[in-house]
């Protein structure tokens, strides 16, 4: 007995090791496609999603009467064992592939033939009996078996995420509960503005995240759109009436998503503007990560030389030659994951453009640009939220010490003073150093002593009130 | 009488011409900014919604007992002149500028005031009675006052794009009924597929432009809520109790939108993301515009040496030198300005990125990239419908002949013969020039030629059964 | 007699004002290009290099004898007067059009045509006596002759730009001189770091935008290699012997510019890597001017709750609300400028990409994209240097208080004390508030008196040298 | 005695495996980073350059008397063995981290004192005799020791990419030569054009890309400039004076390399100019070989309803339900990674553009960028060269009988009859179907054959020779 069987496809015969439950197919995209170096297997979502797929079409086979009840059933199986990640060791396709994902489609095809030849009592490779295309991949084309497998693992990758998201979001929160009544300066462009609630600050991040959630299920929607029964381009040719409505019925019922059958199948065949939402939706979320990442940092300059208004948790020594020095790293890691989440946008966007036809050809680098960032983009905030925010300190005195040595509360004479006048007051402050009460209540006696405590209470500061 | 009048502000004293009902502020801005020389003027939306805000300030002020009725009104009427578009020439402002919006909305401040103090008899510049600051901006910041007037702005425009951008799709469309019977030969990979209506391609073009619009619905809706009453950074600091509620109130009430107040003003002040939402959503129609340009440039190719299975209109000589040539020159242009609003969202995403602490102060180039793709989107699609799509014809004979001359039909085969034996027809027609027939029926006797006539009817063909 | 004449093309036959210069080929496209309203003469560079070119051509055609020296002469006379920019006002073709440039060569071709009319005594229109296409367009195409004058156009352009860079970086030196002896704090991560001289900070942007000037250099080789000659797909089809290099020599000698013949003429016809590599620089630079304007706002924040190292020049009131606010516009309007940029460098990419077999049909956008940029950086770099570095000043007292007070002057006890103790001092120094001084010599007496005061000179906190 | 050792560093003690040649701050940021799950080890030449930075430092510090002889030759043998790969597996930071780099730095510093360590005969973790920060970084910061190694690692990586890369032009070019007399028709703007060489067209893509060589050399002179000695931000601050030259020159030799020392250590140390510069490289390179896939796929468009003028090898059923069809997956997987590569190139831009200061913090995304990108762009080079072109077969009958059956050899009739003529000719071909002989010769009688014979001779198709 040898350690390989022969394999054939209308290209020729080749050797396949006698343990590999992939086939000719997969060998020849092995050989064809050293790109990244990243296989399938790195995406177990993707190679369960697919043996979902594998398993609705073998029982809408079935059930229509195209497909021997026996065989499908073995292949339902089959594909139950797949899904359980028992033979994720066989997805070894590049994540990057020409082809429009055959190869991953035939990979699948390939894998679920021999685990159910097995099953029947039969060795590997004999598909006679099971078929990698007209029994497995019956009724089904790459071009609707792929893009519909890669919709439902996108959609359940993005329930972790939003779920990791949320909580960060939390942890913001939280901080803005017991940031509540820290005073502190409010800036615009850099400049000092008007004083605010620490509290406010971190309750916003909290706001601007919260709304990503919405928006992550505005794309889980339009992922739920699939084209089973669509087969090569749409016409449905090869599927058995009533096929496309069955088999997504079956997958329904399969994954307990609310997977819906697009209304236009030729177009659905072609169409990756879910891809583009959704890859607009991350890059969204990663540039307001990054610009809160920009004002962690901000604020928690210093320690002496800049705002130093919150501490972060110091993780780690912050370089080789300075001693103490502790630096913000976990923003910055989350900032450069934004650059990856913004770049990969683009990988998508030019991928979508290029589709041609009745087929976007590019699929594959618009699922290992997606895939990729949404587990970037879960790593971040998961360490965002436990090596940072979580442990995110106020330097109340120096902030509040800040606000009362400032020039900027002076907008809050404007309702009694006037802009001009105000304006006056501040430009003396600034000129002088010296500070908003010398100059318009010792100086010039612009406002009485009694009228300016009503104006500057810690309250009325913190959250003013409009007094004229 | 002399030709110019002194206006002053903090930094010092300035000239203005007499007839500009612009003032110092604005003067600095033409002086401080030349870097597109695209005046704000080229928006008009833009100068009538800054109106329309300064309307509905000056009302709620007034409501609210901190404006005196009679200038209340006159500035009121003022911005109806304003929005009317009567001193669109006095909005100067480059498109770009620093500030995050200050000099354009001391722009509107300064004009509004001047021609109020005309409407209430006196000059311009006396500011006594009507000043920019503490009465057309009372209860205002540029930071709520400028985003609100760039919404209403970009919502309106939108309605204009969406009309247009659905008339584009209807002409895909009723082209989808017109082609209903052309049978063709699908396409993937750019390699021969299966065969289709070509009514069917061009309905597809109408299905994948018709979802645009449900996308920009939901943009309208992010842009619709607004910040108005969040002054200076969201602490609502300087307006009155109940003013943010009154003003939106009034804000509806004058524009016709369904506006809302934004639940969290802080993170509203600064928030970008509905910015970075909809140049998504353009981005997207972008790429599928791009997408359909790049079909209709392939199959209108040759005429002689490409597919040329459609007629694009001929609009003008194809070549300087090449007699006789025409062009796809409508697609090609549309192409282009894809390109420009997928690069223009790449600006809305730096700038958003570059939002600090409680302001986000690039809204004047998001404003812009925004704009003028809305803008350049629109007279795209206009242009591609009315000078092309309307007028393509199909090449009827030529495209149901490469069908019949093909080799693809061979997947009809299929459930009939199984993907092995379809595979071996397919191979030896490509190796010898036969057609699938005379390999399958004439030569193998594969199936009857009754079989056959039952599979390959034109109605099969174009819109295939199930046939086992 | 009428006020229009009638022109014809092989579409048909038009009528053209009869003061217009432009013909029939110039309208198809005024009607067919409708998208940025923003027309051909707005590139004055453009339309003057599109006469260099004609002219050129015209002297080559009558040396190589295949233009009658009469015509040839005339035209030639006719572009002088074109590149003279007598006739800005007939180039009106939008400067995104389809057709790769055609209707932009066909509107140079009519116009020289009516000019070089008038000249020899004719009536515009009466091409049997000097046609756009056989006379003026005569051994060309728009191929070879589009892209050679937008490439000479782009290096014109390119030595103003590099102007202005050089007299900004210019003005970064002279501050680097002036603030030689101005001791502040070096920041890394945002986190206080090491002792610095401020004119070492500004030196380092002159540095830094010094070496874009190498770079625009290398881009003006690269567009420097024309393809007259190629005609129509760089076969040389329609051109005389000889013409290729002839044409070449004439236009050096017309523009003054070290012009090269491209060695493989097919390549030349279609590649756009030059322009792909030219927008890359103008990319490097808007990166490097948007990280110094970063830096200029981080070290102009404040006046009393940010770094407040340096003042910018106050050049217009900051806010409506808050008085006596001013804020770094210019640093500002120049990050904003920098995104425009970068998105316009992702509008040449796609335009490149989308080039197709032996032309890239989207180099209008190409050239849009690159003349905006080019002008808009070179606008940015004049406002920058004009409106904000000339005037910048320091502050000198704060900015050495804060390295005095500052723990990271601990470094330099590394090579005395080792990087663990020192990390303890500082660690020390931070929790207790105290100074590194008071910890290292007065608590712990790690080192001398005389060896702190040997290592803390003034001479040695700016420009360090190695004590041990 | 146990399995682990105790480390510490200011933030407290950390247990460490004690087989790991890490240390502390390893382990630090292996809990701290875990974003990409890729490690550094993945990227061998980084490990090897950040060993011969560390070894040329340790010489050079020997030589100027900083180091103890007897350990900077143990650091210098410990370098060799590390740079050798004989602990690659324990580089496992990931690839992208906060620090700018430091913890990359420590994993070398800790890697490398524990080698030296044993080495010496002691125990790893007895820093007192090779302590990571005192005796292997000293003299150094990540802030130089980290981008020059980064910067000999991306200049030894460019050289095998550019050979790959060359590699694949050069099969172009045979190509060139084997299609030298296949006539065929040139297509501008997807319309017929003008006759052909398809040898030239070949050539064409050899020569697009062999210009990318002389890009990538520029590359690779900017950064070989490295800042070795500029320690913390530039001032060289606790480098003895003499050693970065010296280092530099240690690195020279050791690496072979032309290194050179930046002018402006201040500048050098945050510029990220060189890395936007490469990055761009990349890109245009990409953008290259995605319009040449472009092309190979539209010339291979078919094989019956498509241009079929070649046929590229095929590699793998190209269909799981179209029997018979063979798909380019080879383009279409460099097509991917160009848009991979495009990108990264956005990621660079963002992470350059994000620097602040006296650093860029964000290298480590650059060069996770970066190395990935130059990985993927070797592999498709060497996969489009070795699966593809070389493989590829002209279809020459075909070819030729376009061309015979065009229109667009009129162009060729121009220079005897006249653009208008031409035009006629043309149009009247088209609107009947007839050839051009047939018009011009037979009908119309406009030449003689004689004339045309002069004219159309296959010579003259092909290689087209002026005749008036």
């Amino acid at each position: 007995m040898t350690n390989s069987r022969l394999e054939h496809d209308f290209l020729g015969e080749r050797s396949i090791p006698n343990d590999a439950y992939y086939g000719i197919q997969t060998l020849r995209a092995l050989e064809n496609f050293n790109i990244t170096g990243i296989p399938l297997r790195t995406e177990p979502l993707f190679v369960q999603s697919l043996a979902y797929v594998k398993k609705a079409a073998a029982l809408a086979n079935r059930d229509l009467g195209v497909l021997d009840p026996a065989i499908a059933d073995c292949i339902a199986t089959a594909c139950d064992k797949v899904a359980a990640g028992q033979y994720d060791d066989q997805f070894l396709t590049d994540m990057i592939q020409g082809g429009a994902g055959t190869s991953v489609n035939m990979n699948a095809n390939e894998v679920i033939a021999n685990v159910a030849l097995e099953l029947m009592g039969h060795r590997k490779g004999q598909y006679e009996f099971c078929h990698p295309n007209n029994h497995v991949n019956c009724s089904q084309s790459t071009n609707d078996a792929y893009p519909t497998a890669f919709r439902i693992a996108l959609s359940n990758k993005l329930i972790g995420y939003a779920q990791t998201l949320g909580n960060l979001a939390d942890a913001f929160a939280a901080k803005g509960e017991e940031f509540r009544n820290v005073l502190k300066m409010g800036r615009t462009q850099l400049q000092d503005a008007v004083p605010m609630s620490m509290g406010d600050e971190f309750r916003a991040f909290a706001t601007n995240l919260r709304e990503e959630l919405l928006r992550i299920e505005d794309s889980r929607r339009l992922i739920s759109e699939i084209n089973m029964g669509a087969t090569a381009i749409g016409t449905r040719v090869n599927a058995p009436d009533g096929y496309a409505e069955l088999v997504t019925e079956h997958l329904r019922t399969i994954t307990g998503l609310d997977l819906s059958l697009a209304g236009d199948l030729i177009e659905a065949t072609y169409d990756t503007g879910a891809y583009v939402q959704l890859s607009g939706v991350l890059k969204r979320t990663a540039v307001k990560l990054s610009k809160i990442c920009n004002d962690l940092r901000l604020l928690s300059s210093g320690p002496r030389t800049g705002f130093n208004e919150i501490n972060l948790p110091p993780l780690q020594p912050g370089s080789s030659i300075m001693p103490g020095k502790v630096n913000p790293v976990v923003p910055e890691v989350v900032n450069q994951t934004a650059f990856y989440v913004i770049g990969a946008d683009l990988t998508v966007t030019m991928a979508a453009e290029a589709g041609q036809l009745q087929l976007n050809v590019m699929e594959p680098v618009i699922s290992f640009a997606l895939f990729t960032s949404i587990s970037y983009m879960t790593n971040a905030c998961r360490t965002l939220r436990d090596k940072c925010v979580v442990g995110i300190t106020a330097n109340v005195a120096h902030a509040e010490q800040l606000v009362r040595n400032s020039v900027g509360i002076v907008t809050q004479l404007n309702p009694v003073l006037g802009y001009e006048t105000s304006a006056e007051i501040a430009k003396e402050a600034l000129r002088t150093g010296k500070s908003v009460y010398d100059v318009a209540v010792t100086e010039r006696g612009l406002l009485s002593q009694a009228k300016w405590d009503e104006i500057f209470t810690f309250e009325n500061l913190i959250r003013p009130h409009f007094i004229q």
